[in-house]
């Protein structure tokens, strides 16, 4: 059986010393009673319910799995128990508006929390996420729906599903069939069928407020005639009790590869009353102002499922004896060595260790900027924000989910044929972090999304608002000594990265093809040079700590700032220059992609 | 649910034209019966089986597993039934000795064969395979055992678990504890828990000859201290009928990530009926006289799952609409494209395809090897064939599983959420390649063997063996117009993989971690200059076809030579590139992973 120790230590270090979020916080309105204390207090608490309640969900559901039974869907034993305990100690809450009932504090504290929740039992932290479902009526319903629904919702009482997909579509929801006809009441009549519905039907919730994209009949074919509506399972009275059932019934769950507790379901409309959210035609619109959060939400997943193997696969490895170190006998006293004395089993760690520690760092940005972006009375500063928020989205959710599964594969690896053993948890990690290379759009969607849509569109302007703060850093910390060959390496590909989305960009004016071609490995570099920020900047910090200790004789050489600046030395030497390959591949022409005919892809014998 | 074709064209291709095995067989003793028209036959025959008898036992294996009850395995529905059919129909027997029952027909068909079933349903393909219990009594058990247990095992009625792995060691087989004493009638008691045993107990043989290693009384500690025994489940009468059951057991059988349908079994031996195979304290030589073959067919699992893989994801990238392409509407009949028009899929499908017939191309290589060092009467001949086996087959079995893996999980990727989705076949894969970058020795052993024991510990000698025929490849072919952008590639590589050799070498002298550090590394580069060998190779006589064609005025493009072309292209342009990072690597210091302490790999917050 797995364990997972919340990481605390490292969110401390993060928010006080590398983001010192607190100065921040003290300048944005209505944020400036946060304090270390109280967040030291939250993360606590919330740590201690992902280890001690939510964590030992987290095998026995992914053994069970949901159940579906007549329409009717029951999650996997306890989760129920949790949900309710969840809920009650008002942890979906938190960072939720406060005049719906949510407690306003920052949403550095929910992503912190968000992570957690992933990491003891991905199956159930979702359930628990509903940010974008949150903020969509938020920014696009009436007042009136927002008065109805929200409060619920942010209470955790009822769910609120995303339906998008249907079975012949996907990526391309311009290609959406579901029906919505006006009723003279200015409600509407919803018909079609969704599929890959994330907890479309479940036990937690009392009712479940469904987003559904639909087409009214006089709409324009594709995304230009499609329109946003609130689907509830069961009716709301304009008292707000629970009214009569809709017309909404759950055709089936899914059987996955992983996230077996989470339930993925088959959802019908038929002739539902539903609600419109914003205007008619522009749903596509309100559901992307919350792509951002929920494309967030399964970047973090992929921090989660790193970070709790490699917790595993560390204690794994310092237990675990088998052949000695390749320098002589290191711990004589045992039949043999632990495995953490073989260099390629500490490979193996550091890549996952990498990985979650400069995620979490990376996510703890991102938030930030969520709430600077939400918070701020500057208008430029709001300007910014959006403009960062669309450029790392997909880096977040696209390299996070490519790096954690390479990093949880790893975690297995090291258990060796034990990690092929379900029992033993290792798998149930890889499992459950597939998806995240896939839904909320695939890592291919996410590299035209980056390349095409966020850069190449906007001449690289947003590039350059980011690659620019880096540009900021290396000039500040080119002469400090310690993370120097740090910060060289990091300027050269920073600066390699304007200069690659220039030949691309070149390149594309005369075969479009070159930015698809290019595009997944221009999220990889991307996402490299992402995290060589964020890991340069945790290395200043640890260095300077490590050098204050000296300075003052405080007698501590501190080892977390010790494996900092390790972990980051990995991090330059051994994971940064994958960039160059990247760089390679991107430049190549499409030619060598496209020139196959299509039906030469199979050979029939 | 996927489809499988067996790639019959691919295997003309590779037997007649690029291996020109036919030419060789004729020149070897006992071999020179086999002919085209007969290999054809065969595979056809054998092609037909996989697909139509083996391949529908894949998914509703996966879905069942293994049943365990009271000691007593069952397999999945069917197996029994196709498990019959196949040993009457022979197919067990084909390249085994004619002495005890074989049909003695060289390995390369063998070895095609079981390509085949691998793809059509790995679970059961492994328990169709026996090379390796077979060549160990083969090579090491007295005329009395092999006559005794070889022909049964041969044609199927018996199976043979290799019995090596215990709970507390895998790798470092040096600290097993099974017990073996002497009864006064030259037999063994053997008493101990074996773990992992693939096959170890079932209801497709009437009986199981267990190869179990284990330990005298006054044997040495360590690997030189383990002998072999042939120990049966049901023992065996000197009249070959059976007899008493032996006091086997089967404790459990483990709940895997995947190959549910191949049991894997706990097995307990307490006090049962024993007999020495070759010295006492010699067992791990003997054992490990077959360990190439046994890493062969893990090497080909690798290929098996990703062609079917590849299969169905080509084919649903031919189906599903999705989007339109970058350039523009392709098919304006469609209410969209299909997704093969864009780059990123094609670069996916790409990848499972050059890896794919990549490595069918070095296996037929290996095969051939086998073949010629078990048949050639010239020593030095039988020497070098030896030599290349020993450096080969670690790259075949720990660079194939792990290509397998990249491979089988863009097939998912190709196929989106479906490809998450069990019922679509595609996370099957995924989840059945995982284990071959573990058993018969993780990825990291295999780099270890490779870089330690089978390069260094020669001083590069055996390297250069093969180095050299690539070299000589590369300046007969020089001047080759169509294929010298890939010799030019393959050149430089291949140069660089001594210079590599010798400075890690170097570096080893100093410091053996820098081995470690570096042996993943140095097998991923191996890798990718042997597949770069295969592919010249490939790309040479598809070259060569398509030229004839033209010279000839043959009104035919040849499409499948024209896609080996193009597939070579991408390997070079595509793929190899990865081989500069890897040497990158494997010349960085130990020191970025030995400077962290054990203990701060994981920090109590």
């Amino acid at each position: 059986m797995t364990i997972y120790k919340a990481p605390l230590i490292d969110y401390k270090f993060l928010f006080e010393d590398v983001f010192d979020v607190y100065s921040i916080y003290q300048g944005l309105p209505n944020s400036s009673d946060l304090t270390p204390e109280l967040t030291d207090d939250i993360l606590e608490q919330a740590g201690k319910f992902a280890e001690q309640e939510i964590q030992p969900l987290n095998y026995p559901g992914h053994e069970e799995g949901c159940h579906w039974e007549n329409g009717k869907v029951t999650t996997p034993k306890g989760y129920k128990e949790v949900y309710k305990k969840y809920i009650a100690s008002g942890w979906t809450q938190i960072s939720e508006n406060p005049n719906y009932g949510g407690q306003g504090l920052p949403r550095i504290i929910n992503a912190a929390i968000g992570e957690m929740n992933l990491s003891a039992c991905a199956a159930f932290g979702i359930y628990v996420t509903r940010d974008g479902s949150i903020a969509t009526i938020e920014n696009n319903a009436s007042k009136e729906l927002k008065e109805k629904y929200l409060p619920k919702l942010i209470d955790g009482s009822w769910g609120g599903p995303m339906c998008m997909t249907e079975p012949h579509c996907g990526s391309d929801l311009g290609l959406l069939r579901t029906k919505a006809e006006p009723y003279n009441d200015g409600s509407y009549s919803i018909s079609g069928t969704k599929m890959f519905i994330t907890g479309g039907e479940g036990d937690l919730a009392e009712n479940n407020i469904h987003l559904v994209l639909a087409r009214l009949p006089d709409s324009p074919k594709g995304i230009k005639g499609i329109s946003l509506f609130i689907v509830p399972n069961i009716l709301v009275n304009d008292n707000g009790s629970l009214g009569d059932k809709n017309s909404v019934s759950c055709g089936s769950i899914e059987h996955k590869m992983g996230l077996n507790g989470s339930s993925t379901c088959v959802m019908n409309f038929d002739n539902a009353t539903g609600f419109l959210v914003g205007e008619i035609n522009k749903g596509m619109r309100a559901m992307f102002s919350m792509v951002n959060k929920s494309r967030f939400t399964i970047g973090q997943q992929g921090t989660a499922l790193a970070e709790v193997s490699y917790q595993n696969a560390a204690l794994y490895a310092q237990d675990r004896l088998q052949m000695r170190a390749l320098t002589g006998v290191q711990y004589p006293e045992l039949t043999a060595d632990p495995i953490i004395v073989h260099p390629d089993v500490r490979r193996m760690l550091l890549i996952q260790r990498a990985f979650a520690e400069g995620s979490r760092a990376f996510n703890t940005y991102i938030a930030l900027l969520f709430d600077k972006q939400e918070r701020t009375v500057d208008e430029k500063e709001k300007q910014t924000c959006t403009t960062l928020l669309d450029l790392l989205t997909p880096i977040c959710k696209g390299f996070n989910s490519e790096m954690c599964t390479e990093s949880v594969n790893l975690g297995l690896q090291t258990f060796g044929g034990h990690g092929y053993i379900r029992e033993n948890g290792m798998e149930q990690f890889v499992r459950d972090a597939r998806a995240a290379q896939i839904y909320e759009g695939t890592t291919g969607i996410q590299g035209l999304d980056l390349l095409g849509r966020k850069i190449l569109a906007s001449q690289g302007k947003s590039l350059k608002v980011f690659t620019k703060e880096i540009h900021l850093f290396c000039e500040e910390n080119k002469n400090h000594q310690q993370i120097k060959p740090f910060i060289d390496r990091l300027s050269k590909v920073n600066n390699q990265w304007l200069e690659l989305t220039l030949k691309i960009g070149a390149n594309a004016m005369t075969n479009p093809n070159d930015v698809g071609a290019a595009s997944v490995d221009y999220l990889m570099y991307s996402g490299y040079v992402t995290f060589a920020y964020f890991w340069a900047k945790m290395a200043k910090v640890a260095a300077d700590k490590l050098e204050n200790n000296i300075n003052n004789n405080i007698n501590n050489n501190s080892p977390f700032h010790q494996a900092k600046l390790q972990t980051a030395r990995f991090y330059f030497e051994r994971i940064l220059p994958r960039t160059a390959l990247h760089a390679e591949l991107m430049i190549s022409s499409s030619d060598n992609l496209m020139e196959m005919e299509a039906e030469n892809f199979v050979f029939n014998s």
